[in-house]
C-alpha cells in the first residue's frame, strides 16, 4: 500500500516526519492498557541512537528529547493511542539546497522523484535516518511488554568491514565499552583501525547485525504467510541500509546435508528441547522454545566525500562529492533499531497467538 | 495474526487445505475485471511444482487437476472471488500413522502441537509442501497481470549442495533441460552425481534460488515500512524451508566500501539508468528501474531415512527413520514458488502504487 | 478496497461465488483450534435460509449441501483454515438469458457494469441471495465459538409489510411456527394475508428485522473508529436489501431529551447494571453488559413480475417485467443472515478484546 | 482490533488525544503528492467544530491552533505522513475531579473502566467530543482530494429535538446563519426556542443529520462486505452519540412496496441515469450516479445537570449533577464531523476502485 509507514496488525504503529521537517514521531495504536511508561523509558532507547558518540558516528548534534502527548495517565498506559514526538532543532537546511538538484548514488533521490513528483530534499526528507526515531520510540514501548513476560532481545555488531567478532572472546557487556557495539574488544579494535582508514580515503564500511531473543514462549508466529521468520524479515529489511536477512543457519544451511542441519529433539529437565539451534528457534514459521536468532547485512553509508559519477535533474552527467557530517559505517546505531523492530514484531505476533486454541479463550473469559 | 494464511492487501488470497484432507486451495479477492483466464492458464503453473518428474523429487504421483470455481464467466475474471480448488486424490493415510506419536526434526510437528494443542499430522497437514498449490495457483493469476505490463519474472537454482552455476556458462533455456532448474548444464550434472551420493546416504541437500524480475517500472514499493524488498522478503520467507533472502549484493554488500557498493547514476538513450545494479533493484524501498534480484536460502529437505533422535509425545527419547517418499531436495520444485510469491507481491505493490500522486488519480477518473 | 470479499481481523473470512458458478463458498482463517465441528452444524444453519418453505419465499429447490474440505482433523478444528463449499445444482441459466441485456431497478446490475466493465449476469451472479451462504456457513463456526462463551444471538422479524409484532405478545419460540420467522402469531398472520395481495399484484414487501444479543461481557468493541456498534453497523448494512441500522433506540434516540434517554446506572446483586436500556448494550463504543439491540431495515424485494421502466445495454428506454421464481419479501430468509453476521462481528471483537490490559496478557502466558 | 484509533485502508488516519491531555491529532498516511496544503485549508474545517459559537454549545473556550508537523514540502503534500496537531491549551482538569470516582450516565465511563481497568476520567479523556479534532483534521485533506475529482459532501442539521426541516424552505445558505447547521431559518427558530426551555430545565436535546454527496463517479464502492453504504454506516456511527444510520429511503424503504422503492431506469442527455433516488445512490454496495443521501440519528447530549441516579466506584447508589460547561445538544457541532467521516470513507473508496479492470490499470501504466 502506498501508506507504507504503518506497521503491526494489533500493536500498530504509524511513524512520520522528515530530517529537517518540524519533528519526528510515532503513534502506537494498541498498547495494553496498565503499562508503567514515563518519558525516560523511551529517552534511554532513544540515546541508544544519538549520533556524536564517537568519532565513528556523523559529528552532528542531534538533541532528541522525546515528549509523550496521549495515551499515558498517572504514569500507566490507558490503552488509547500513545503518540510520541520529538522536534527537530538543529536542522541546517542551507546544507543540502545542492542536493536539491540531483540523484545522490545509492540514495532514495532517485525513486522519490519518480514515485512521487518532487521530495523534501532536505537532509534525506522522509528516507533520513531520523526517520528511525519512531521505530525507537515505539520499540521502547514493546521492550516494556517483552519485560513483564521474561523476554530478552539482544542485538550487537557481529561483522564490520568484513571484520568479524570471535565467539570465543563473545562478552555482551563489551558492546558498551566500543563504539561499536561489538561484543568483542579485539575486533572492535581491528574495526576501529580498518574504519579510520577508509573515513581518510572518504569512503564507508557496511556490516552484520546479530540478534538473539531469549525466553520466548513456544508457538509464537503462524503457518504459511505469517510465519515469524517472514514477519522479522520484513521488519529487519524494512530498515534502511539492511540488504539481508538470515535465521539460525541462514544461507550456510543450503550449503549443508539434512543430517547436519536438522536439529534433533531431546528431553531435558522434562522438557522438550533441541540438542542444537540451526533452525534458529523456528520451525514451520512458529517459535520452538529456543533462541531466536537471526542476522542483518547492512551495505556501506551511501554517502561518501569521494567523487562520485551521477545524474542532475536536467538530465546530465555530473560528477559529485557529497559534504556534510555523515556516518562512515551505520551498523552501530542500527543496532537498537534491529532490536526495536525485532521487539515490535514480537509484541505483534505475541497478541496475535492469543487466538489459538478455543480452551484458552474460554479460561481467558471465564475468570 | 493467527489468521496466517492470508497474504496481500489489495490483491488478496486465502490459501487453505492439508496434505491429507479433502484438497487444496486458494480464492483470490481483489482481481481486476477483464483478465482471460482459463483452468490451463494455473495448470501450467501447477505442472512446474508437480513431483515425479525426475528422480530427484518424491516418487509420490500427484495428479494436480485445478477447477476453477468462480470469479470468472465467458472467459475472462470479473472482479469478484477467484475460488481454485485441486481435490486430494492419492493420499495413503495410513503411510504416516507412525509420525502421530512423535516429533520430526527439522519439522513443524512440535510447535504445531504447542501452538494448536494437537495436529493433523498426515502427510504434514497443513505444513505440508502441498500448501504451495495455492500459492502457485493465485501466482498464475498474478502472471497474467504481470504479463500485460511487459513484467518478467525468472527464477532458478544457483546453487544446489554447495555447488554453484557459472555464470559463464548461464542460459536461461536450460533450466528446462535438466532435473534441478539450473541454467548451466555442467553444474546440473554436478549436482546430480552429488545429489545420488546423498540419497544412498539417506541424506538430503540445500540449495540457493535466484530470481531476477525484468522490466518493473520505477517506484514500486514504498518507503519506511512497505518497502518493495521488505515485502519480498517476508514472501519469500514464508515459503517452508527458507532460511535466508537477500537482495542485490545482499551479505557481500556488507562486506566492501561504499565506492564499491555505490550504483553510479548515468544517462542512458536520454533515460536515468544506473552503472551498475549492486543494490538489487531497489533503492529506498521504491524500485529504480534496474532488475529486481534477489536470493533464497533453501535448507535441506528434513525428511531423511538416516536414523535420527527424537522426542515422542509421552516425552521420551526416541530414535526413528522418516520412511515414505520424500523429495531429497527442495529446490527444483520451489523455483515455481519463488517465482509465484514474487510475482503475488508485485502485483500487490503495482496495484497499490496507483494512489501515489494526485494529478494521476485526477487523470484516471478524469478520462 | 476491491477485494470487497474479505471480512474480520482476526477471525477472518473470505467468501466467493455466483449464483449460477460451480458453487459458492467461504474460507475461514484464523479460527480457534479445538472447536468440535461437524458439516451438520454448518447444515443446520444453512437449512434456515433454504427456499421453498413457504409460499412467501422463491419456489427454487435449491439443496443447499455443505462440505468442509479443511482445517478439521477427527472431529475438531485444527486452527488452519477451514474452506466450505455449497456446489450449484440446479441452475437453469436459460432463465437468465434476457436480463443479460438491461439493467433491473433496484438490482446491482447497471452498477456492476459501471465497475468492471461487464457482469455474470446470471441469476444476479455475485450478488445473488446466494452470496449469503459464505456468511451463514462461517457464522455457524462463529455460533459454535460464541455457544461456548455462553453468548446467544436472537434475530426476528419485527415488521413485515409495516405491519409489526407487538411486544404484549413476544414469544421467541413462536417465530419457528411461522414463514416469516415473526415472534408474534396475529402479526404473522396478518402478514400473510398482506403479503398474499402484493404478491398478486405483481408487487414485493420489506420490512424491519430485531436482534438480540445477550450475556456479552462488558468491554466488548473499542473506543474511537472500532466501536462494537459502528463494526456492527458495517456488518448488517452489507447485507444485500438492508437500508438502515438502528441500535438501541435509534431514531428514536434524537427525538427524546437526555433525561429520558440516559440509563441510569444501578446497583443489583452487587453488579453495576443499568435501569434501562436505551442505548443498546453500547456505551462508548464497549458494550456495558445490557442486552446488545439492534434493527436492520429491509427493502422490498426489487424482483417484481409489475412492468417497469428501465433502459437496457444500448441505451435504450424499455419496460420489463421481471420473470422468474423470486422471494416476494426478503425479510424471513435474511433473518439467519443477520444472526450469522452479529456473530462474525462479536467473535472478531471478543477476539480482539484479549490483549486490552497488560496484566490479563501476563497472566494468560503465565499459566 | 484493539488498535481502534485506526481508520482507512488505503487513505490511512490514525488519531490521537485526550480531552486534558498534551494535545489531540492524526497521522494521514497514503496520502498523495502533490496537493497543495496549508494549516489555513485544516483551520477552516476546526473552526466549523469550535465551540461557544452560540449559546447553544458548550461555553468551552477551545482555541484549536492546528500545526502540520510533517508530510509537507514547499506548500504540496509529499506522499509521506501528515502528523498534524492540535495543543490542549484550556483543561480545567480540577473541574472534573469529582467524576473519577463515578459513572456518569449515558458516557462511557463505566465501559473505559471495564475494558482497561481505568481511566483517564478529566473531561471525559479519549471519548470526549475533543477526539473528533482528529477526524476533522484528516476529513480537511481529504476534501482536497474530492474538491481537485469535483465532488461535494454537505451536511446539516434535518431535525433537532422533534422540530424538523421543512423541505419546501430548504435553503443550504440558511444553515450558516444559524447556531444550528439548519438550512431553514423557521425550523432554526423553532428549535431555538425549545432547546432554550430544555436548557432551563437542565436537559438536552437530539436530533438527525443528513448528508448529501453529490457528482460521486459510478461504481464507487465494493460488492459483498466492503459496500459503501456499509463502509459509511461504520464511519458514520463510529462517531460518539450517533445511534442510527440509513442511506436513501432506509427505515421508510422498509414500510412501502417494491413497486414504490425501485427507481425507474431513464436515458436522460445520453446518459443512463435514475427517475426517483429512493436508493439514496447506491445500488448493489456501488455508486449509482445519483447523489449519495444518507441520515445520521444523534443522542442527546448525556451530560445534563438535572439530578439523575447512578453508581459510584465502591459500587452505592448515588445521585448525581453534571457540572461544567456541556453543549446542550450535540447535532450542530457534530454537522463537520459527519462530513468529515464521509470524505475520508468517499476517498479512500475511491482509491480502491482504481484496480477494478486490468484494462484501466494497463492504461495507467503505459502513460
Amino acid at each position: 500500500m502506498a501508506a507504507g509507514s504503518t506497521f503491526g496488525n494489533i500493536f500498530k504503529i504509524m511513524t512520520w516526519g522528515e530530517s529537517h521537517g518540524e519533528g519526528v514521531g510515532v503513534v502506537v495504536d494498541g498498547c495494553p492498557a496498565g503499562i508503567s511508561l514515563t518519558p525516560e523509558d523511551i529517552q534511554i532507547q532513544l540515546n541508544k541512537r544519538k549520533p556524536g558518540q564517537s568519532k565513528f558516528t556523523t559529528q552532528r548534534k542531534e538533541d532528541d528529547e522525546v515528549a509523550i502527548l496521549s495515551g499515558v495517565f498517572e504514569g500507566k498506559t490507558t490503552g488509547t493511542p500513545i503518540s510520541m514526538v520529538v522536534y527537530n532543532k538543529t536542522q541546517r537546511s542551507s546544507d543540502y539546497s545542492e542536493i536539491a538538484g540531483y540523484y545522490r548514488p545509492g540514495h532514495a533521490d532517485y525513486t522519490f522523484d519518480e514515485k512521487y513528483g518532487f521530495r523534501d530534499y532536505r537532509g534525506g526528507g522522509r528516507s533520513s535516518g531520523r526517520e528511525t526515531i519512531g521505530r525507537v520510540a515505539a520499540g521502547a514501548i514493546a521492550f516494556k511488554i517483552l519485560d513483564v513476560l521474561g523476554i530478552k532481545v539482544n542485538a550487537y555488531a557481529k561483522e564490520i568491514g568484513g571484520i568479524s567478532i570471535d565467539y570465543n572472546r563473545f562478552n555482551m557487556e563489551e558492546k558498551e565499552n566500543n563504539a561499536f557495539n561489538m561484543p568483542d574488544a579485539t575486533a572492535a579494535e581491528k574495526v576501529a583501525e580498518f574504519a579510520s582508514q577508509k573515513m581518510k580515503e572518504g569512503d564507508s564500511v557496511g556490516g552484520i547485525i546479530e540478534c538473539v531473543i531469549s525466553n520466548v514462549m513456544t508457538g509464537i508466529g503462524d503457518p504459511v504467510f505469517e510465519k515469524f521468520d517472514a514477519n522479522l524479515a520484513k521488519a529487519i529489511m524494512s530498515i534502511g541500509a539492511v540488504k539481508a536477512f538470515e535465521i539460525g543457519d541462514g544461507f550456510e544451511a543450503s550449503k549443508v546435508t539434512g543430517r547436519i542441519n536438522n536439529d534433533s529433539f531431546v528431553m531435558k529437565d522434562g522438557k522438550v528441547t533441541k540438542e542444537t539451534n540451526h533452525s534458529g528457534g523456528v520451525l514451520g514459521g512458529m517459535s520452538d522454545g529456543s533462541d531466536i536468532v537471526f542476522r542483518a547485512a547492512v551495505k556501506p553509508t551511501p554517502s561518501i566525500s569521494s567523487v562520485q559519477k551521477t545524474v542532475n535533474k536536467s538530465g546530465e552527467d555530473i560528477e559529485v562529492s557529497i559534504k556534510g557530517r555523515h556516518d562512515p559505517m551505520i551498523v552501530p546505531r542500527a543496532v537498537v533499531v534491529v532490536e526495536s523492530m525485532a521487539a515490535l514484531t514480537l509484541v505483534d505476533l505475541i497478541f496475535g497467538n492469543m487466538t489459538s486454541r478455543i480452551d484458552r479463550i474460554v479460561d481467558f473469559y471465564k475468570r
